[in-house]
Parts: C-alpha cells; structure tokens; sequence
C-alpha cells in the first residue's frame, strides 16, 4: 500500500467543517468521495486539523492508503476536476508507510482576520469579523506576549470540551496590518478546541479598552474559561500551515 | 431637493449587472429599495458605470436628489443595515445640485484579476480568471502600451453594441503581479461595452503566445473585433474608481 499526503485548500463557508457527520456537507467527505470518483475506489481520509463549521483553510494536511499506482504529482489535477469549486488539492505527494498527517505535527499555524472598521466590505464579509470600534493594537501585541511559551490553556478552551491535559505551547504570536485588517498569526504545538478563537475574543476585548491592561495574564493564570472574552466567529479563522 | 454622492462597494457575483431589468435582482434595485426602507421615500439612483452581470465594484459611484434632511454621513450606516452583506454603502457626501455621476466622469479605473497557476485557489473563483497556462508578462506590458492614448477602441467593442464613437483615450494601463496574482488595470476616459474584458482577453492570447508579438497595434489599426482575442469572464473584473 503506497501513504498519500495532500494539500488542501478549502473555503469552509458552505461546510459543516472538516469531519464527516451524520447531517450536512463536510470536507473530508467531499475530498473522500472524489478519489471515488476519480479513482474509482473508496479509501479514508485523514486530516491533520479538525476545522470546524466555517474555518477556512490554505493548507490543510491529509493523507490515505492506496494500492492505486497513479502518480502523485496527477492527483491533484484529477481530484479537482470532481471537486467543488470551494475546495481544491493544491499538492499531492507520496510519503512513508508510517506517515501520519495529525499525530506526526509538530506544529500548525493558524490566522485569524480582522476587518476594523466602520464599514462592511463586501469582499471580506465570509473571511474575517468585522470590529467597528477603535482597537489599540499595540496593547494587543503586548499582551498576546504573555501566551507565548508552555502553559495551561484552559481559560481559552471550550467548556463543553475536554482533553486530558489542556497544556500546549504556543511558538508565536504575530500580529500584522495592512489598510483596515489585522491578522493575528498563531502557532502552537496544539490546539485545544476553540482555542485561537477564544484567545482572538479575549485580544479584542483588551484592545477596545473592555478589559484593563494586564488582563492577559490574569486570564491565563485563572484557569477559567468564563473570565476570558467572548468565542470570535469561525468566518475569520484560516489553518495555513502544518509544519512537520 | 439636496444631491447626495454615494460610494458603493459590491460583490458582483449574485446580480444582474448594476442597472434595473425585468428578470434578476441588480444593485441599482437592491440600492433603490434600500433608501426606501430607510428613509421610507423612493428615489431613482443613477450609477457611474453600468456594470455588467458578474462584474465587482470597489467604489461604484451614484447620485440622487432627495428632499431627506437626514445627514449624508448617516447615510452609509443606515443604508448598510438593510441592504444584503454583498452590497455596501462606503461613504455618503452631499454634492451641487448639478453634479451626474456618470456625464460628469472624467476617468475610470477598472482592475481585471488573473490568477496565473495549474491549480484552482478556492477564494479566487468569483474574483479572477485562470490561467493554466504559462504568460510572458513583460510582453504583455510592451503590447499593451500600444493601446494609451486617444484610439478608435473598434476591435474591443462587443459586436452587438453600437456608440456614436467607438473613440477612447486611455491614460494608463499597469500591469502588476503578486506571487500567482496578475492584475491589469486600466483607466480611461470611457469604456465601449466589454472593452476591459475583450482587451484582457487579447492579452492573455499575446502572453500565452496564441497571438505573435506585434499583435495588439495590428488589431487595434484593423477596428476589427473578429482579430482580438476573446472576451474575458465578467467576475475578474471590479471596477476600482470613478474620477470627477
């Protein structure tokens, strides 16, 4: 059996996320059924990141086992000929037996975009949350400093969800505008589930003056999700890279 | 009776084309019932530029008189929160009462968006046109410099059009590129129907070496449309300025 590795790109607005289930369109069954119909056999997908209902994605990760013999590199072009237009196979490659797309990353990096102003744009309604209030950003990136580094994340994680440790490590925190947006850029070894859009609630919070300076890090350290800000919308949220 | 200049940025994607007709919604409608819904009168809306099914607006601009005396600058918000999330109002000003949006133009600036690659960019579909193929883009900059200046536009009329002159002056068109990204942009005095898009076409056949170098000033000399290129697909097109 030859392991397949791909690079997905996805507009996630008309799906019900990345995992298949029982009602609704989902990538990972769109992506399935496409090797069904291009190859002309069922095989499971397995993507590196569960994105959820509306979470975009430039470059999600996915790998399957086949027998077939076709060429990686006529994959792509074969799979997006029966794949909706919001979806797109932008690599494929063959790797290892063992190769595994979630549980060999070392890391996946996450934006979240911000559209601040006054004003709706029509181009940007479906990928970002649009803020009408003034924001303070550089409060924002001095506060985002303080989730850098190896910590409990649990005030960042959805109540109903639990894993068994709510510790990651979180490599970096870019913050970067350009005209009226502003992208946050997270990297972490992990991510619990919510996790970059309670982080992005809490940051708008603090940058529209709703939470006092220092609240980052008293946050971080209540171990408790209702201290922390508002869940932003998954329209804003892209998975950019998985790194291994 | 006040004028009121408005700025109006669409996603083309959904509509008619800007102007009324009987089957299909159109943004001059959406625009029209929008003011009634707000202000509870009914005013006729004339736009800058006509554009077509398909084709975006960046900054669109409309006039109409009105006996309102509600402030220009609360119009935008207010328009915004009934009209659908593909259409916004940017900015709103009042303007002499003699001022047309469309005789009084002095240029307008359209972009056409190419998206130069093998693979299909799920965000890009409603906003480019792609290319699979591989461009000469420095000769496609030295052909279209051939087309500034006062010209008989002939051969980029759409054939079932007629104008009383098929003359344009185009000031300028620039052509960038942005990793997969081609724009072209182009500015001109007025634009014959589908002249951006039959232009664009051309260029693409120059640049993917369908048409040999010397092309464009030939098709142009010819007023010939059957010797340019094809027309390009309405929904790379935005219309990025109106100048008065």
């Amino acid at each position: 059996m030859r392991n397949i590795k791909l690079t997905i790109s996805y507009d996630g607005t008309s799906y019900r996320g990345w995992q298949i289930q029982k009602n609704g369109r989902t990538v990972q069954e769109e992506i399935e059924q496409a090797i069904m119909k291009a190859f002309g056999k069922g095989h499971r997908v397995h993507g590196a990141s569960r994105t959820d209902a509306g979470v975009h994605a430039k470059a999600q990760v996915a790998h399957f086992k086949t027998p077939l013999a076709i060429p990686a590199g006529k994959m792509p072009m074969a799979l997006n000929m029966v794949l909706p237009e919001d979806i797109a196979v932008t690599h494929a490659e063959e790797v290892p037996p063992d190769f595994h797309s979630r549980f060999d990353a070392r890391s996946k990096r996450y934006r979240y975009r911000i559209l601040n102003s006054r004003h709706r744009d029509p181009f940007s309604e479906k990928y970002s949350w649009r803020i009408p209030y003034k924001l303070d950003v550089p409060l924002m990136k001095k506060e985002a400093a303080f989730l850098e580094g190896r910590h409990d994340f649990k005030s960042f994680q959805a109540r109903d969800k639990r894993e068994r440790t709510s510790e990651r490590r979180i490599f970096r925190i870019d913050i970067g505008k350009r005209k009226a947006f502003l992208t946050i850029d997270i990297e972490a070894d992990g991510f619990l589930y919510n996790m970059v859009r309670n982080i992005v609630g809490t940051m708008i919070d603090i940058g529209r003056g709703y939470l006092p300076p220092g609240s980052m890090r008293k946050i971080l350290k209540n171990r408790d999700r209702t201290t922390a800000g508002p869940t932003a919308p998954a329209k804003g949220l892209f998975l950019l890279e998985v790194k291994y």
